[in-house]
């Protein structure tokens, strides 16, 4: 390790040989020669108060079944201090992921074959579990503009007046990095309202909002839809923890109380260490935060040059959140799976388009939470594969 | 920390200073001055290698989403070598824990409204959940005779001859502590075979089976049932990882490849943390296991002294396997819930017999898996608070 403490880059952290040693999804999936930057996982270490309070949990032999402890107090703290929202820390709850607490909360406010809108592209599980508990997935495309995507009000608005019972926000949005501002929210919130629709706001990528960008959280836009909101995050994205199993859902104050009821059900499904490693992350993780955006901003920019020097045709507009790249490889004529054959010719793994639904077609996401190094190294590669 | 390494009792290691510092379940329920005897959490530290790999797995930051990695195979190696069972590791899939693995196997060889045989008392979540997914769950009292419960296996002919779907075994029994024989099993397996029921096995307290008593996993008795059957087990009771997040279903070869497909939606659920931890449980942690083993051998015995001498009005059959014991406090006269009585009256928190279904009235689990000290104390606080 290189360093990891204080006011360092923590994407400089560990080299390849240190991050091949890693046991995740995103380092095991492929061939040891393969580089992944893939699935939304960083090439960081722990923020240190996470380290420490996981290694004391470790000595205590702390492995027992999880309860939410002051997670809810620390989540608020942290959304009080750093969005302006003070959700009332009673209606936090204890989940074990943002999928499953998405998943509990709409079996509950949507009925059997209930229409769920959602802004396409869109992050994969989404097209996976909305019809595997019965609901249907109704997809409403973002606007492509030249300036990039963009919400399509009445595009949402002709969903929501088309029967829709749920829209599953997702905000900032994955994959493509927007990050919506108040106006825009004010909008979804009045049309909600209007049409009766139940809006869940998953935010996870909330903490990850790049200087010059304001992050408005869902709840605390006026309205009674966002009153009546559901709100599902997690610390998982921004500090790493996604193995760890711990996220909270949060109820607005008309989401009805004996709606935070179901969440008690699954909160004991929820992992103990994601429970201690999420409190540290929210009470005490924000200048590691800091830390990291300062590295994330420098990638977000380093993989604009790199792509302007090495693969111009590729269409990428810098996110305003999140460390992932929705790149706009058509230009490159590699069909529909761009991906899939980049990791073939060229032993590069990005995220496929086509995994993204509707707009997903000629796409790749890039995640660029690695050293500059790696992410150098991968468009060099994406563009030897293009020269051979 | 007094010793927790090489041939020492894992039961002794901490004080009651240093396990009131946890922040699981068992030890964040009650006020600090109750003694917590209910959940089955062990008071031991982590198994060596355990602690070491979670350690490493901490310097490593690799805390993102989980993959199955070697489990399998440790799993595999540890049925081998423990009870002779040989699974093909392709058959073992990773589950988040055994909860979520039952409630998706029933989802799949069950239909709609489809009953579902458990023996009882039992285990408090089937109660929840069974209904939860739609299923009816359908009793079947064990038998009380003079020896301890026993399995009714007429009653079992009569509930599978009734229409059930499928039969959920837990075996070893929770909370009775019963392992049943292989004649037995091989009754279970011909019944089941006859009447066309689907057996899942839930063999979480499998390793903890004491010396004397041999466990047989459902899976090597002889039969189409026991080929067609699902094993769901973890190393969670036996190494104290509830709060972890891994579990794994084991396939019958007879239990149709289709289905094993099922668990892979939902082992990304699973924490990473819970696979490492059980890797190294299943292949590195026999030799704790059997410390701990003894250590647990010597507290049913002591229980039982205890008992005799301070509370001899108790009936309590030293179980054959795990660290729970199921206490008929009926002669007592506190009613049908005598753990409310004790945690009110006495500062002992027991699992309450009523939440385990019929036969659960006037009963409550004790778990002993604890220091002698705690162990004494807990009986002595029940015996004073009756004396009042």
């Amino acid at each position: 390790m290189m360093s990891g403490i204080g006011h360092a880059n923590p994407l400089t952290a560990y080299d390849l040989a240190e991050l091949r040693r890693r046991r995740s999804v995103k380092w095991r999936e492929h061939p040891g020669d393969v580089l992944p930057v893939w699935v939304a996982e960083m090439d960081t270490p722990l923020a240190p108060p996470i380290a420490e309070a996981l290694t004391a949990a470790v000595a205590r032999g702390d492995t027992g079944y999880a309860e939410p402890g002051a997670l809810p107090e620390a989540f608020a703290g942290f959304a009080a201090r750093r969005f302006g929202w003070r959700p009332d820390p009673a209606s936090v709850r204890l989940v074990p992921d943002v999928m499953t607490g998405i998943v509990e909360v709409l079996r509950h406010v949507t009925g059997p074959g209930g229409q769920v809108v959602v802004n396409t592209p869109a992050y994969p599980p989404y097209f996976s579990w909305i019809p595997k508990i019965g609901r249907r997935l109704v997809p409403s495309p973002l606007a492509l503009t030249a300036q990039g995507y963009r919400l399509d009000l009445s595009d949402l608005e002709r969903r929501f007046a088309g029967g829709a019972e749920a829209f599953l926000l997702c905000s900032p949005h994955n994959p493509t990095g927007l990050v919506f501002t108040d106006e825009e929210l004010l909008a979804v919130a009045e049309l909600a309202g209007r049409h009766g629709v139940r809006v869940i706001s998953d935010e996870i990528h909330g903490p990850l909002v790049y200087p010059g960008t304001r992050f408005v959280p869902f709840a605390t836009v006026d309205g009674t839809a966002a009153e009546r909101s559901i709100t599902v995050t997690s610390a998982s994205k921004a500090w790493n923890l996604a193995g760890l199993k711990a996220a909270v859902t949060v109820y607005g104050p008309g989401a009805g109380a004996e709606l935070a009821m179901v969440d008690d059900e699954i909160s004991e499904f929820s992992g103990l260490f994601g429970v201690i490693a999420s409190e540290a992350a929210f009470s005490e993780g924000e200048p590691w935060l800091d830390d990291l955006l300062a590295g994330l901003d420098a990638n977000r920019r380093l993989l604009g040059d790199l792509l302007a020097e090495h693969l111009p045709e590729v269409g990428y507009q810098p996110p305003q959140a999140t460390y992932l790249a929705w790149l706009d490889l058509r230009a490159l004529g590699l069909g529909d799976d761009p991906a899939e054959w980049f990791l073939r010719r060229g032993g590069v793994a990005l995220y496929a388009g086509p995994m993204f639904g509707p707009g997903g077609a000629g796409h790749a996401r890039f995640n660029f939470a690695t050293a500059p190094e790696v992410l150098t190294e991968a468009v060099r590669r994406m563009a030897a594969a293009l020269r051979v």
